[in-house]
């Protein structure tokens, strides 16, 4: 180990450095004060850029090389397309072709889909990537294979990152499914559309290169630009970028199970009955199944007391688009679409609005939009009796999820946790998180199938649902009755002292360590 | 004199250094490539920041006080209102009651309505403006009563100055028809509306602190965001911002003169001629009187021939939206409206679209979209028999206009002056210009009512329009026609060797200087 492990400010032991950089330990949900000024891109030149606007070029092996790909180089890609991307695999394996080293892969998230990259990691194409990891590059990095830590970070984080500087990209490769050769590029339209662009924006402003690749050109102007060409260096054209029907992920499926289901209706019951539920009001719901079947009680809800939302937030699917549709409110602002319904309503409704990570999450700007929700639904793989909660690890150490928007979500008026009491024999609610991921004063309500706790801190809630008829305890009530049903806590899983990753908080600080499990 | 004047690229005497800070000379259109990185503003925290978005105070003054009004500071706006700002005359008068001394103001352009500013130019509460100055401010400097040298931009170079952080804002105040709490804003709606914002953008990204001053406040989210909340630190809210009636400028009224109209004509029908008006071609035209004429007369030739375009610029006015509404273009990209059917037609029309001096103009970036022009018509005080022109002083040496987008439009695929062969009796060509605004190489067409001269650089469009029947003739033969009439050549006028202000080129480069006038 290059590095020590210090205790932060929650007690959690974390890293001073990170893959070769110094890192700051988290100080509080408000403790740390950024200094210092925003990452600076080099100031570039139209001399340099095709009077025409045609900056097209023959391959991606082709516009890798012209813009000038070195070992040791940072190459970012956002994940709109999911699990559908072809794109990505690509680039690594036209960097392999080129004889490239110890590059580092800066996606905004990456997925089954990719697997074929840790062929790179093995190789040493790639020295590590550094981004949300899902399916077979997070157990790659689980099991210890990889020659670096892995970096959580929020969507907003990311943004944070790389407008502070904390990740310089070198490349940034942005598939769209739309776009002219000048490289203005839009995520609504074409036969790949995916809705939004919005993870690849922060990569298109501060990359010192970026290159587009789509497969429906347009004469210019490619309208909406969600990306600026005059932030594009070369755009190349392939057959296919990506297919959308992978965009709907395992997680965007409304929930069956009928435990599920009542807890989604006990937190739409709790948003009304805590008063939030008002004109003008606005919520947040994920694409979890239990956060879309809330959203469908709370329609039910608004319809029955005929009230309508100023703004809903999307990840938008189907059911945020009926909401729309139907007049219930007159804005979504979505961040990503999560099916397909989303994506034509992006590119249909007027007040179907495309967001970034700028304007929604970066905890270094002057304020966004997370705050502003008057409620957010989220969910969360364990929660803890002091309301601290983690989304990244299960209970037996395993890393297997990304952050998302979850952290930056946090900062809503009024967070809801709706969580199964267990999962398979495991309790959800325990004495300390795995990992630390959310710090427990910003999470207000976890609703189980075995009753609502509000945290202790929110005594306006308290007070406001205490006729309510809903079964409200306490955290540790509920943790009791549960322990007792399933006989006993578990034990815990075994951690080694070995990180294999860091979770980063909003600010850039680190909040938590993940420790490889002993085998 | 501080400086040394030194002989540019172009032969041009320009100083070494303006208002303190050293200059590059102009190195020729192609010849200067910055190196460095752009301006990094400071990293910001949300927790430093209002949770529930709202930054609202009560006064100009106030915010002012807030944001830390310092002596020496600079303080910036925009001109959508143009000659209808109310916002400015405030801030300054503020500023004057905070005791504040020695600020410099740098307006995207400044207007006859600022008239009241001199008082502070006077009281050394400022102590120079640099921007565009139009009206009384333009004279007063004209005079040489400025304590500092006006520093004349096109729309691009102010943004290339913001951007490469030659001008840093200490304070932005951006006065916006439309907000809401947090500072989102748009120009497009409410009773002051303005069309757009965009050449506030840069002020808004890259200040120090930035003040939203709006007349009109409305719910999160104000749609559209033209200026992002995430940028901005107070919001004022006043009973009025601007009179949009007054955004229509002297300069937007269609010409009425028989030579001016029938030198529009001749524009249109080179157009035509020279084979740039086909299906899918793009045109942009200023808002002078024979502009707009022209405009006129293409659409109708467009209508004879069944021809549409793909897009049309803006500064936007009716006639241009006609032509959109007719379906004779996809779309209008547009910089600023000039007139209340271009507000309309922003709000309402999907196909007219709101860019900025970045998507637009700026030099600094990967390509803008002003090259990408097949034609435009531009207007000149002044061209020479290089093709050289100027469109800031007049030949009496009086420093009479901004150069606004011009520079930048000379950069499209055919580059058109229609000008009148005299003014009074004053001839337009000469033998070189009083001032260098636009070099000569990017000047491809002039258009008197004695004829059409074409840049003999421009081999193409002088074989294309041999047969034409139009009246083509060499700039020399059309210069001393006009000459003869008058009975010679006037006498240039008489300049001292006090530079009273300078003309950047759209790369940050000295291209001239503006001399006193000798009394």
């Amino acid at each position: 180990m290059k590095y020590e492990l210090v205790k932060n400010a929650a007690g959690r032991l974390v890293p001073t450095e990170v893959n070769g950089k110094p890192q700051v330990p988290f100080q509080g949900v408000h403790g740390y004060k950024p200094t210092g000024n925003k990452a600076a891109p080099p100031i570039a030149s139209c001399s340099d850029y095709p009077m025409d606007g045609n900056k097209i070029v023959g391959s991606i092996k082709e516009a890798l090389e012209k813009a000038g790909l070195k070992d040791g180089m940072t190459v970012s890609s956002h994940h709109h397309f999911r699990n559908g991307d072809l794109v990505m695999n690509q680039v690594f394996d036209a960097a392999a072709e080129l004889g490239t080293k110890d590059l580092v892969w800066f996606p905004s998230a990456a997925f089954p889909c990719h697997e074929p990259i840790t062929r790179h990691l093995d190789s040493g194409v790639l020295q590590y990537v550094e981004g949300s990891l899902n399916g077979p590059l997070g157990k790659y990095v689980s099991e210890g294979k990889m020659d670096g830590l892995a970096v959580l970070r929020s969507h907003g984080g990311r943004w944070q990152a790389i407008q502070d500087g904390e990740v310089h990209i070198d490349i940034a490769v942005i598939a769209a499914p739309t776009a002219d050769s000048m490289g203005n590029a839009t995520g609504d339209r074409g036969p790949s559309a995916c809705g939004l662009l919005g993870f690849g924006l922060a990569d298109s402003m501060y990359a010192d290169k970026v290159i587009v690749v789509t497969d429906n050109l347009v004469p210019f102007p490619c309208v909406p630009w969600q990306i600026n060409g005059q932030n594009i260096d070369y755009v190349v054209v392939l057959d296919k970028v990506g297919e959308p029907e992978k965009i709907i992920s395992g997680t965007t499926q409304l929930t069956k199970s009928p435990d599920r289901l009542y807890i989604a209706e006990l937190t739409a019951k709790f948003v009304q009955a805590a008063g939030i539920m008002k004109d003008g009001f606005s919520f947040q719901a994920g694409a979890g199944g239990t956060a879309l079947a809330f959203a469908i009680y709370l329609k039910e809800l608004m319809i029955e007391e005929g009230i309508k939302a100023r703004f809903v937030r999307g990840g938008s699917t189907k059911y945020l688009v009926e909401i729309l549709e139907e007049g219930l409110t007159d804005y979504i602002l979505d961040g990503q679409t999560f099916d397909l319904e989303g994506v034509r309503s992006m590119r249909e409704n007027e007040g179907h609005l495309n967001t970034s990570p700028f304007t929604s999450y970066n905890w270094h700007g002057k304020g966004n939009f997370a705050s502003l929700l008057d409620a957010v639904v989220l969910g969360a793989t364990e929660v803890d009796v002091n309301f601290n909660a983690n989304v990244v690890t299960h209970s037996d150490g395993q890393m297997l999820h990304g952050i998302g928007g979850w952290q930056n979500c946090l900062f809503s008026k009024c967070t809801i946790l709706p969580i199964p009491a267990f999962r398979g024999r495991i309790p959800v609610i325990v004495d300390e998180v795995t990992t630390l991921v959310g710090p427990g004063e910003l999470v207000d309500v976890i609703v189980t199938e075995r009753g609502i706790a509000i945290n202790p801190l929110r005594t306006d809630l308290i007070e406001a649902t205490a006729d309510s008829g809903l079964p409200i305890r306490t955290i540790q009530d509920l943790k009791a009755e549960i322990d007792d049903l399933i006989g006993g806590v578990p034990q815990k899983p075994k951690l080694t002292d070995e990180p294999i990753g860091v979770v980063k908080w909003v600010d850039g600080t680190v909040i938590d360590t993940i420790f490889k499990i002993e085998h």
